[in-house]
C-alpha cells in the first residue's frame, strides 16, 4: 500500500505531491570566486538549490579528490550570497557530521547507494537526505537503501535516478526513467532525475531533461559550469548557464526571486510562446467541432457551452485575479474560436458577449 | 555529417521535420470486429496510423502466430473504415511481397532488426520502413541496419526506440531515450517511440510516452486493445482507448476530422486547462517583474514592451486570426498582468488600452 | 523433467552425453586456397569440423558479405580433403536449400537466434542444425528459440553460448557460462561455447575455452585463421593454427587421426605433462596419508588398500590394456606411493609386490 | 607494462604467481558451533582459509546484520582451531581497525568497490585485502579501485571477480572471466572467482568453479553451510561439505594436513582416475602414432624416443622421488603404449626394456 506523495522542502526548495524543484551548481567546487559565480547564474536561471562537491568519489585515486571542509565553506557562501539552500554528497561516515553542519541538504552518490553505514549515519544527521539510485542496482535495491536512511530516522529524503549501466555506448549511463515510474509505484518519496550523469555529453542534457520531466519527476539535479572546458571533473557535461536558464524557462520553473527585469521578461516570452502555440491548438479544435456541428445540424454558437469555459477559466486562474480579467481572457479565446468556426459575428471589436 | 532532419509523410501520417505521429492499435489482429472496433477508438483519439500485428514474432512455437494474410485484409478494412493508414510487421522475406500489397508500412521489429536479408527485402519494396531498434543492439547497429534498408532503394523509413535489455527487472525494457538522442545526432530520419514495449506493464505507458514526447520523439506507436484481459497477446501493456485519448489530448496530438462535438470538446478542455496554467505561471512572473522594477525605481507600465509582446501574440497566431482577435487576447493577459504587477488601473473593464 | 543428455554426432564429429567437440576454421571462407590450408591446420590441431562463413551477417551493408554458394563449394573441397564434415551459417530462409545440400551443419547465428521463420526452415532442412544464442536473448528464449528448429522436425540441434551484451567493454561479449549451465539443467541438447566472439581478442579466446572446458560445455566452436592480420573479417579474435594445437592437446581432443608422428607425439608429451603433475600431487597424498597413519599409530603398508588401488586402475583401463601392463602401473604408482610414505622398502627395483 | 604476476600468502594460504588458494565457510557467522562445525569441514576439504561475515552488507536493513565483534571472535576462534587463516568482510572505515585486530584479510565486498574511503581505510590497516569487484562496476573501474587500496600501502593485494548485473535471469549475476581475464593484462595481483555469488543457486557453483580453475584463476572464494535450508543468509547458493569436498579433488587442492586416512585416500582415489583417464588417451594417441608410422614404412619401436620419455618423467618427477621409481612408472606407461601400437612383444612380464 503506498501512502500519498509526499513534499520535502528546505527553504525555497520542495520535492514532491507536486512541487518541483531543480538543484543546479558546478560538479565540483574548484574555488571561492568559482562558486559564487555559478551560484549567481544558477540562482539567476531559476534553480532552487545550489550543488557543489567538496568530496569528490573519483575513480581513480590520483584524480583531483575535491577541496573538502573549506570547499564546503565556499559552497555555504555562495549560497548564502544568493539565498540558495546548499546539497553537497557525503562519501564517508565520518564526513557527515561536518557536513551536516554547513549543508542544507546531504547526497549519497550513485556509487555509495549501498554503503549501508553511510547511509545509517546519514539518515541521522539530522538533515535532509538526497539518496542516488546506484549505476547498477535495482530499483527494489534502492528502494530498499532508501529504508536504511528512513530507518535511521531521516524524515526528508529524495530519491534521484541517474542512469544506469547498459551496454549501450553513446551515452554514459541509461536514463532509466521506467525505473523511476516504477518507484512511483512503490514509494510516496519524492523522485528527481539526473540527466547529466546519465547523458555524459552536454547536448543530450537538456531533451533528457524535459524526458524527466514530462514523465513525472518532482526535481532536477543538473550539472552546470561557466567555463567547462577548464572544470576540474566532468565538464563534458556541465550544462552552461544559458542552458540551465532556457531549461528552466521551457519546464516552468520560474526565475529567481531577484531575477533582473529582462532574466524574467525571458520567461515571460518563454510563456507567450506557448500560449501562442495552444491558442493555435485551440483554433484548429474549434474547426473541428464547427466541422462536427455542421455534419449534425447543430448551431455554431452554443451559449451554455461558452459559460461552462468562462467559468473554468474563473475558477481556474482563482482569486488572485479579477473577475473581469479572467473572463476579458475567456471572450478573447471564445471570440477567436467563433471566427475560427466561421461564425459570421466572430473577431468583431465588440466580442461574443456584445 | 548529419543531414537536416526529414518528414516521412503516409497519407494523414507524417513524422519528422516538426511533424509528430502516433501510430496506435492492438498488437495482433484478432478479428475482423476487433481490429475495426479498436481502429475506431485509434482514430477518434486522434491516431495518425493504426497498427496491427498479422504475423506475430512470439518467442516459443506453440503461442499465437497471428492470423496472416486474411488478419491482413481485416487490418486494411478497419484502417479503410477509418481513414487511417496501415502500419503491420513484416517478419521474413517471403513476407514482404504480399504485405506490401496492402500495408502502407512496414514494420521491422525488434528481434529482426539485424536480419539482413529482410532489411534489404523490404527496403526493396516500394513501401514506407518502420524500423525498431533491436533490445540488444546498440545505436550504432541499429543506425548501420538503417543503411541495409536505404541502400536497396527505401526513401521513406522511420527509426523507432523500443527499448532495450538491462538488469532492471520492474519494467520488461529500459527505454534508452539516450540513444535516441544519440541517434538523432548521427541521422536526419525520423526517430519515434515505442512505450507499450519498452514498458510491458499498462500503468508505465502514459508516463513513458510524455517522456519520449518530452524527449522531441517524431512520434510514439503504442498498443491498444478495448479488451486487453482477452487479448491474444501483449494484453498486460496495452492502453485502453479512453487511454490513448487522454494521451492525445494532453501531448496536443488532435483528435480525428471526424470526431463527435463532445470528444473534440474534450480536447479543448485539455488545452484550456494548460492555458490557465500557463496564464498563472505568467503572473506569478508579473509579480517578480513588478519586484525588480521597484528596485530599480522604473515604472510599471511600458508601453513599449506592451506593443512588443502584443505584436509578438499577432505574429505567432498568424493570419488565419483576425488583428483585433489577437490584439484582445495580448491586452487580456497585458491587463492581467499589470493587475498581478500591482499597477492601480489594471483589472479595471477598459483595459490597458483604454 | 529434463531428459538425459543426446549427443549429436555427424562423421567423426560429436556433441554431448560425454562427448566433446571442436569446430573451428576461419571466420570467412575468403578462397580456395585459404580455407584449404585453415582446413589442413584445423585437421592437423584434432578439430573434429570444419568452419567457414560464406554468407556473413555484417553490422554495415558496406562491409564483406561473403562468397555465397561458391564459397561454399570452396568450404565443402576443403572439408572433404581433409575429411571433415562443414558447418556454415545461414541467414535466410532462401539459403536454407542450397546450403543444406553441400552443408553437414547449418548455423544460425546470434543475431538470427529469433529470427522464426528461419529457425523453422532450417529446422525442417534435414540436416543437423547448431543454433547460437543471440546477445541480448535470455537463457529461456534461446531454449523457446530451439522449440522451433525442433518443431520443424530437426532431430539433431546444438545450442551455442557466444557471450551476451553487458556493460563491460573489455571483451566483445560477456560469456555467459552461467547461463550455458543453467541451460544444462533444463535441456537435454549438447551445448557448446564460442569463446572467440565472447572475447573478440585472440589473447583470451583460449583461457575462455579452458574455462567452457571446465564447465562442462560438450564442444567449443573457434575462429582460425593462418594469417589473421589479413582477415576479411575478425581478425583480431581468430587464433592461428598453433594455438588452436595447443588447445586441443590441453584440453584432450585427439589430434586428427592422418596427423604426422611429430603432431601426435607433441600430444603424448602434454599427456605425460599431466600425468607427471598428477603423479606428484599423489605422491603428497601420500605423505598426508602416512602423516595419518603415525598419528593413528596404522602400518604404512595396507595391503588390501594396494589391491583395490590396483583393481581400479584395472577396470578404469579396461579391456584393450593387458592385465599385467595395468598392473606394472599401478605398482610403479603404489612403489612410488610408499616411497613417498617413507616406508623403507619402497623404491627397490623389486616394487612393493617383491 | 605489466610486472609478473605476484602472489600474497598468509599462512598457509597463497594466490598468484601459480599458487591457487581455495577461501571457504558460511556466508554469515552465525554461533560458535556453526563457524567450527563448518570451519572443520573446511579444512577437512582441503580449503586454505576460512571466511566468515560477521557484518553483513544486506540490501534491506530488516535483514539479518550480523553478529559484529562477538562473530569475528567465533571466526577467530574456529580458525586457529582448525589452523585456517580467516578472511571476512569490513563495510565500514570505522570497523576496520577492530577487524584487522583478529582477522588476517580484511575483504570488501561487491557493494562497496567503489566507497573510495573504506579502500583507504583498509589499505593502510596493514592486513591483506581482498577485494571484489562490484557487480555494476568495469574492469577499469575495478583495477582503479585496487589504487586506492594500493596507494594507501597495503602490499598484499588479492582481487576477486563475482559475477556482474546482466538481462540474464537464470542465475543471481553473470560470472565475467573473460573481465578476469582482460585484468590479467593489465595487473600482476592476484585474481580470485566467487562462483557462489555469481550462480546464486547450488547446483551452479561448483561446475563454475571448474570454470574459473580452467580460465587460470589464483583461486576461488565459495560459500559452505552444512544445514543451508537453515542458514541465516545466502542458504540457496551455499555448498554442502561434501560438495567442497569433491570440488576440491577435481580441481587439485590438497586435503588439510590433519585429514583422515579416509578423507586423503577419496583424494587419492580422485588422482587415480585422472591418470586412469589420461592413460587411456595416452594409449589412443599411441594406436594414432602407429597409423603413421605404418603410413611412412617407420618402426614402430623407437629407443631414442623412449629414453626421452623417461628422462622427461623422470625430470618431472624430481628430486624426491628415486631415479629407478619414475622409471618403472614410464616403463609401464611406454610398455603399455607398445601394447597399444601393436608391437609384437609389448605387454609382457618383463617390459619393452626387457
Amino acid at each position: 500500500e503506498v501512502k500519498p506523495p509526499v513534499a520535502v522542502a528546505i527553504g525555497p526548495f520542495a520535492a514532491g505531491a507536486g512541487r518541483r524543484a531543480v538543484i543546479a551548481g558546478p560538479c565540483a567546487v574548484e574555488s571561492p570566486e568559482q562558486v559564487l559565480r555559478i551560484a549567481k547564474a544558477v540562482a539567476r536561471a531559476g534553480a532552487t538549490a545550489l550543488r557543489g562537491g567538496v568530496f569528490k568519489p573519483r575513480t581513480s585515486p590520483y584524480a583531483f579528490q575535491g577541496h573538502g571542509l573549506e570547499g564546503l565553506r565556499w559552497l555555504r557562501a555562495a549560497g548564502d550570497s544568493v539565498g540558495l539552500p546548499i546539497v553537497t554528497e557525503v562519501m564517508a561516515p565520518a564526513q557527515v557530521e561536518p557536513l551536516a553542519r554547513l549543508a542544507d541538504v546531504l547526497q549519497i552518490g550513485a556509487r555509495n547507494s549501498q554503503n549501508f553505514d553511510l547511509l545509517r549515519e546519514a539518515g541521522g544527521a539530522g538533515r535532509p537526505v538526497l539518496l542516488k539510485r546506484g549505476f547498477g542496482t535495482t530499483v527494489e535495491e534502492w528502494l530498499a537503501s532508501a529504508e536504511y536512511v528512513l530507518a535511521a530516522g531521516c524524515r526528508d529524503l529524495i530519491l534521484c535516478e541517474r542512469g544506469i549501466r547498459t551496454f549501450e555506448r553513446t551515452t554514459r549511463g541509461t536514463l532509466d526513467l521506467g525505473g523511476m515510474l516504477a518507484a512511483r509505484s512503490l514509494t510516496s518519496l519524492p523522485l528527481i532525475v539526473d540527466p547529466s550523469h546519465a547523458a555524459g555529453r552536454r547536448d543530450l542534457v537538456v531533451p533528457l531533461a524535459r524526458a524527466a520531466w514530462g514523465a513525472g519527476a518532482d526535481g532536477l539535479i543538473v550539472e552546470v559550469h561557466d567555463t567547462p572546458e577548464a572544470a576540474l571533473s566532468d565538464g563534458a557535461q556541465a550544462l552552461l548557464p544559458a542552458d540551465l536558464e532556457a531549461l528552466c524557462d521551457e519546464i516552468g520553473v520560474l526565475p529567481g526571486e531577484d531575477g533582473s527585469v529582462e532574466r524574467v521578461r525571458t520567461a515571460i516570452d518563454a510563456v507567450d510562446r506557448e500560449i501562442s502555440a495552444l491558442v493555435s491548438r485551440r483554433l484548429e479544435l474549434c474547426r473541428r467541432v464547427a466541422g462536427a456541428k455542421r455534419r449534425l445540424g447543430r448551431p455554431i454558437r452554443d451559449e451554455a457551452r461558452e459559460a461552462t469555459v468562462k467559468a473554468r477559466f474563473a475558477e481556474a486562474l482563482g482569486g488572485s485575479v479579477p473577475e473581469t480579467g479572467a473572463e476579458r481572457l475567456a471572450d478573447a479565446l471564445i471570440g477567436l474560436g467563433l471566427h475560427a468556426e466561421g461564425w459570421p459575428g466572430a473577431g468583431a471589436p465588440e466580442g461574443p458577449d456584445a
